[in-house]
């Protein structure tokens, strides 16, 4: 059996989670769960995509990956499989479908020709996605599900894009992490290792390999897991001494080769 | 082996939770674990009872559920094991013990019978409710660990049910969800599609079918996902947006047929 | 395949716990994975010490523990596994490794020797602690990962003692809980039953068996369940209506015999 893997917005207060887990335990008794995570900020297609795309690497060959944050629930926006290598993707196309880069097909999940009862309006990742998830999981085709689309069809993935300007390299933070790092949407390869960044007039973050040589108190801009940079503080909240949010600019210099 | 299934109060700051798991891995190698949910609100019978019974419906066959938000343990209140249908539940008899409604009998937890060391003051999670989960999840019948009691003498599940009034039919909040979705006690089968929630003096929600229908910054009533009504905002928090809480009262107009 | 169980500070708002799953599954497909707890406070070795300890007599046997709390990832610091009874321990060496009492050899991680790219500079638990901890599971040796070293070599845990002093017995908060209870470093067994905690000037609780012998309001002094004497409120949380955080002092008067 394939193994599966749940990235959601929908956090551990309630009840949700679980609930995917016993819908796919009972759809797939023994299949491999792991939780990519339930804490993408509600409604934030942004951090889910960022998410996917910084674990995707990671998972197993074969894996089943559910991916839904999903404010158009109910309504008419469309649910589908994306195939990506040997894993496959299981989203509703509100840009989170397409925030992969290796897919080769895409088809509608359409419940009809599913043998699903018709689904709740509210909550599509218990009747849809994780019975999807459950049948690739023990074998099925995705074009049992329904009818194949272009991949050029899909919401594009909504992640913006660093951008030159004269000032320097354009990078929006993307992500705000657990312990308060600022995640940017440029690559550590993309930028000089003398680059600094300026995340506000007159405030400015040099770069370091480790946490280790930041001095204490300083916002340094580090080479996070993913591979993007990000403004840190060691033993501390970036966010938090900086007051930069999900959104905010942050402009790197080129630095001197 | 049967699939087991945990809910409680115990949040995710400790390792409360994973002492559980570890206690079920010990016991009962192998066995299929399933987080139903720990961010039930800290000693909060109303919102376990909640979450249970809506969770219920979606556990796998045979399931054995330990459910555990038990502010009297230590105390002389009973542990049981519930049977109803092909599954168990493990709980105090404060009120969750009841919670389901297809019971067909109940039995006390006496450690004495049980092969147990005696319990701590503080954590019958780990050192009866777990160990018995894992023996049921073994192959054990409950009436090997205590004595059959009445069903009718477990205490009472405390969620309130609504009431008729000249106004309307009254409902009661009864768990607030990761979303801010204010969920009442009322199942959307039981309020005309053309009802209003009046839940302030001259605030008032027209009921939709989906997030989509809603206008931006308005708080809308929906069926949720367990089939209650609920006060939602889409894209936003329904609980920030009115400062209502678990416990206030919302009054359902009739509606027209 | 030897089970295994994760304690970082983590947290669950990102995909970290997600992706040491995913490398744990890709590396040890079927594995038996169990959430120890990512809610560690961020950095914070003495809380990942007291976590760990409290846990650990509650492992399954041959259980390999990978515990993670690293602000000293990239440095020089070093990565080492502990052999203590059957199981082991997958730690930064920073005080964690040397936390467990039962220490029979610690053997250095050494990324060269054990087949492996280059670890990041600012994730380990992904990039080597979590492929060691993968590796020991299917059966490796940990002797095959580095060279061994003297257990006395190993930071010391930096958890601090109780101490003798004219006014009793000085006792640390060493870990604040999900339910807001002030957790102290000192047993339940080396305190009077008839002993008091003054927390405050003026400000004293008396020692009770269960919570159900507390007072509405009464912030009351009760042995928790890894044995520890704690500060703490039935149905409230001790932490905010005392204001002492972790790191305050707590002194237990002698009590009489």
């Amino acid at each position: 059996m394939r193994p599966v893997a749940l990235l959601t917005d929908f956090g551990h207060a309630d009840h949700y989670v679980g609930v995917l887990h016993a819908v796919l335990e009972r759809e797939a008794p023994g299949v491999t769960r792991i939780d990519l995570g339930h804490g993408v900020k509600p409604g934030d297609i942004w951090d889910a995509c960022f998410q996917l795309r910084c674990a995707w690497p990671h998972l197993p060959a074969e894996c089943v990956v559910m991916a839904v944050v999903d404010p158009g629930v109910g309504t008419d926006r469309r649910a589908v499989v994306v195939s990506a290598g040997s894993r496959s993707l299981v989203a509703p196309d509100n840009g989170i479908a397409a925030a992969v880069s290796d897919m080769t097909s895409a088809v509608i999940l359409d419940w009809r020709r599913m043998d699903l009862e018709e689904p709740s309006k509210t909550f599509h990742a218990r009747d849809l996605f994780a019975p999807a998830t459950a049948l690739l999981a023990c074998g099925a085709e995705a074009l049992e599900f329904g009818d194949e689309v272009e991949i050029g069809s899909l919401q594009a993935c909504p992640l913006p894009e660093p951008e030159e300007s004269p000032s320097g390299l354009e990078a929006v933070i993307v992500h705000v992490d657990h312990f308060g790092n600022l995640v940017t949407n440029v690559r550590g390869s993309d930028a000089e290792p003398s680059a600094t960044a300026t995340w506000r007039a007159g405030r400015t973050s040099r770069r370091v390999g480790t946490y280790g040589e930041a001095q204490p108190d300083e916002v340094v801009l580090i080479e996070g897991s993913a591979g993007f940079l990000e403004l840190a503080l060691n033993c501390g909240s970036a966010a938090d001494a900086t007051g930069l949010e999900r959104g905010d600019t942050v402009v790197f210099s080129k630095g001197e080769r």
